[in-house]
């Protein structure tokens, strides 16, 4: 079947890359994200495959957005943060490249590189958990990504969690995101640190609670500091909580955690477990989902897009 | 194909019914269930499949049960209100009538059967949310039921709807079905006939608000009386949070509204459909989904469990 493009399309950077049937980059390439023009964009993911393409025998592109992406897989009904506007993104770039290129939310292409190359290999009714910025997604069900009627299932980061509660991004409040994602834990953090319950903390953004990074959390924690721990153990709480109600819904066989905050390993998994054991529905009556962790980190995306691609062109 | 028996095993009762390819119930029976002794309900569904392939030509039996059906869909893990016990419930009743049985959760075969011969006909993504002392459900995904990893997806009345909320039966807090089930607007009524602020009720109900049913709710809504009207538009918020956390996880095209609550009709209808689209992720954004009502009623479950037993035979 050979190589593909797979291209992780963010709001600062455009990564891309060619991957082999093993999973494995074998090149790649990043270039700063034109995110504000629709077209211009479609410009930048042209030259980033072209130049790929032109070093490797490639045979089809794959694009990870993060957004609503439609059925088809052509085309976006909506992105938060990188301006795609409506119109297909698959005819220019199938023009000037002369092969396949499809589309994917980019939270199911990394599903799906976890589930074929990574942390679920082979496990065929996973979930995908990517704590980042917000909170991603990807369905595996039945050994396939489940999409949805209209294209956009999975975006999990918007479960009700707290009705009523943080206003979201998306329009509605109190979405999961808004409780167990990367930026809930940086404020957190921010917030312990401005109110004196976490010195090392704010020692070690210089002084300034609002410098404080999720990465400062994860460091310290590793080394033990106690007010780095319960920043994990708080985040802990509304993360069991969401992936419960994801369980009750779905009855996983795994969950993969991924995303930054998963960098901090056990850490984040430690106190995952019990959070999530103590919310299950019918505990002690089911067989429980399996948390680990998620195996291919940044390049989840990338690998996905890529090898969704060759197999729909193949 | 031919006919199939299905039957639908409740707590207080069981029936059976002789159904045809076109979904239509040509003979039925009903017995009390022997709800506490795993055994005689084996011999019980036995002794009505075996009474009902006397009488007909029939290639398969199908079981609806309330619980946690295992993906063999021969043996329950789990049920709250009837006691099958762990064994296996096909083998012995394959012996009895020399055809196969295949186990279904009720909800799974209600759902199955709106979408082959009901609301949902031929909507390959939709759900079913079934409003009666819990909340029920079945996902027909992509065209097919959704079993999940173990088979015990689907228990969207155990989705997570008030952090540290009520207590649920299933052992957690705040699901779901505390809050929009048909239990819920009965509680609801009887704590408004009591308080005073539902006095038409409480006159409905001969004066004692322990008295209060959902069916009274519904026949003075009918009538167009505020209190009652007030009541179904209480019950339509956590509905509406709910169904948008499906929604944001699944993205259906058509949600189908059944269960006892579901009779109310546009009653229910009406107030769900704006509660729903307020909690809508990306609303505006994205396709959102139909809000149906359930066509089959209270045959929904003994239909679907049948036709899936003739499927599986066939």
């Amino acid at each position: 079947m050979g190589l593909a493009v797979g291209v992780d399309v963010g709001g600062t950077k455009i990564a891309a890359g060619v991957v082999d049937e093993s999973g494995t980059i074998i090149d790649r390439t990043r270039v700063p994200s034109p995110a504000d023009d629709p077209e211009q964009l479609r410009r930048t993911i042209t030259e980033l495959a072209v130049e790929l393409a032109g070093r490797h025998d490639v045979v089809a592109v794959g694009v990870g957005a993060a957004g609503f992406v439609n059925k088809d897989r052509n085309a976006l009904f909506f992105s938060a943060h990188v301006q795609w506007g409506t119109d297909r993104v698959d005819d220019i770039l199938q023009d000037s490249l002369g092969m396949p290129v499809t589309v994917e939310n980019d939270g199911n292409a990394a599903a799906w590189a976890e589930y074929t190359y990574g942390a679920g290999k082979g496990v065929p009714d996973q979930l995908m958990v990517a704590l980042g910025t917000g909170i991603g997604g990807g369905l595996i069900l039945g050994g396939e990504i489940y999409r949805g009627g209209h294209g956009v299932a999975a975006e999990i980061g918007h479960l009700g969690l707290v009705p009523r509660g943080r206003l979201c991004e998306c329009g509605r409040q109190g979405c999961f995101e808004e409780y167990a994602s990367g930026s809930s834990l940086q404020r957190m953090a921010r917030e312990a640190a401005a109110d004196g319950s976490a010195p090392a903390l704010l020692a070690a953004a210089g002084g300034d609670p609002q410098a404080v990074t999720g990465a400062q959390v994860t460091e310290l924690a590793q080394k033990g500091e106690p007010e780095a721990l319960a920043l994990f153990a708080a985040l802990a709480e509304p993360l069991g909580l969401g992936i419960a109600t994801l369980v009750a819904i779905l009855d996983p066989t795994v969950v993969v955690l991924g995303g930054g905050v998963s960098e901090a390993g056990e850490l984040l998994l430690d106190p995952t477990r019990p959070a999530l054991e103590r919310e299950l529905s019918g505990r002690g009556h089911r067989p429980p989902p399996e948390l680990r962790l998620a195996a291919l980190g940044n390049d989840a995306g990338l690998i996905g897009a890529a090898d969704l691609a060759r197999r729909a062109a193949g």
